[in-house]
């Protein structure tokens, strides 16, 4: 089942794609993809709604962020093997986990806005996690029950902010705009092996990353596992599971960042795609 | 004006505490302290309300964190000269960021929590900044126009977590039950000075840390402008900024830790007390 939110930034309304990829409006179910609808048994009621009997949704509406009301937005960091060895860091011994402001949460295809002072904007496609139900001390061998599902994440970074201006990675991951998630929330059961999805970004139509769930250092599970051993993990949190080769910063002979008026367009395997335009903040 | 939320947790509802201290419940106007509430135009509300026309509340109920839906729980980290003194380390150039996860938030009362593999759960005592209206790059000399109020935070710190699990500090500030929150949040109008409250935190009856928000490194009106100038501030956000000497961590000759049964109780001049009995997952 692929959900989604779609209309004006605030305003968003609950929908889903039928198997034609026509956009159905679930408003008169849900009033929201979030909380208690990402539930087992809030994701089965919509699973047994004939989509044909929905309104179709005239146009093209915005995309909204593929879920509402996101509590937590936990990231990962140095999650990929290929790029630990790429840049030559050692594999840490746990996931490495740092926060994202929630309110940098947008649409998979809005803007998003270099702010003020600016040097080092920077992309990363990521595999992101919607959380289905409570967990905490959960086992990896149960861990993806408590999924709800899957979706694209950009975790845009401004490197001089994150790494230059003291105080932990937050500073450069949480400005407004810097947090596109969707298009669709894909559940659980439509991505039979989520450790093999095939990753991708392009910025201005050349590739800058390929890469593939297969090569994280912790899995879904085991972040999953590991995170609800320190906290509760609640619907509607979201965790970013980190990002492959190719990022700006590590461009050799210099890094290179984005600019205004640049295209990133993003896609995992199932879970569709992403394009942002540049823009900076007056 | 000083406004509660009481009753049982997940289910608070609002008050506010009359000039004689009894808890008066402004349910009949609000639904929350939260939010839209937290404007100017909704504290005003509130304020041309006569507390003798509400209902006084019976008997002695739990308090809830003093202020709902909170968003972004920002943390500042190394904030008190006297500290950085004391442990030797430079003054910062900027505030340090960090978050703490919001579902950490408890009421002022209730019991904390040490995570299963706890070994070193400490306290820091922290004045708390409640945003009223959307903040983005807004001046130090018009900061404070943007705070709802001021209330009481204990940072609760699994040290271990926090520094030898890989990450961020997000790690061991996070885990449920780690940021008591309350019991008033005494409007801006009711703290003359901000930057000349008294703050003290007792383990047990024993005066463990002595402090004043004179000794801030960065003034909340610097704290503000540093973080508005990265991401909005949105009406609930919470900002806790930083910790006077006197944290378990710093105690010679060797570290002290919260263990089973310990009491901490924590006051800043004009915004009312915390008490905490320390448990353990199970």
């Amino acid at each position: 089942m692929k959900l989604v939110r779609y209309g004006a930034a605030g305003a968003e309304k609950p929908g889903m794609l039928d198997d034609g990829g026509v956009l159905r409006d679930l408003s008169a179910h849900v009033n929201d993809i979030a909380g208690d609808v990402l539930s087992d048994a809030g994701l089965d009621k919509l699973r047994a709604i004939d989509p044909a009997s929905l309104p179709a949704v005239e146009g093209s509406p915005r995309m909204g962020a593929c879920v509402g009301g996101i509590g937590k937005f936990m990231c990962i960091g140095l999650n990929f093997a290929d790029h630990a060895e790429e840049t030559g860091n050692p594999f840490p011994d746990h996931p490495v986990l740092f926060m994202k402001a929630n309110s940098a949460v947008v649409g998979p295809n809005d803007d998003v806005s270099m702010p003020r002072g600016s040097t080092s904007t920077d992309w990363e496609v990521e595999l992101g996690v919607v959380i289905g139900k409570a967990a905490k001390y959960v086992s990896k061998e149960d861990a993806l029950d408590y999924v709800a599902g899957y979706c694209v994440i950009n975790d845009v970074s401004e490197r001089h902010f994150q790494n230059n201006l003291t105080g932990t990675w937050t500073k450069g991951k949480s400005c407004d705009t810097f947090g596109p998630t969707g298009p669709w929330l894909v559940t659980r059961d439509d991505i039979p092996d989520v450790q093999n999805l095939a990753m991708r970004l392009d910025v201005n139509g050349k590739r800058m990353q390929t890469g593939s769930t297969k090569t994280m250092i912790f899995t879904v599970a085991e972040i999953i596992e590991h995170l609800s051993g320190l906290m509760t993990l609640h619907p509607g949190d979201v965790i970013s599971t980190g990002t492959p080769p190719g990022v700006g910063m590590g461009m050799k002979p210099t890094p290179v960042y984005l600019k205004r008026g640049d295209v990133m367009e993003l896609e995992i395997e199932g879970l569709g795609t992403q394009r942002q335009t540049v823009t900076e903040d007056a």
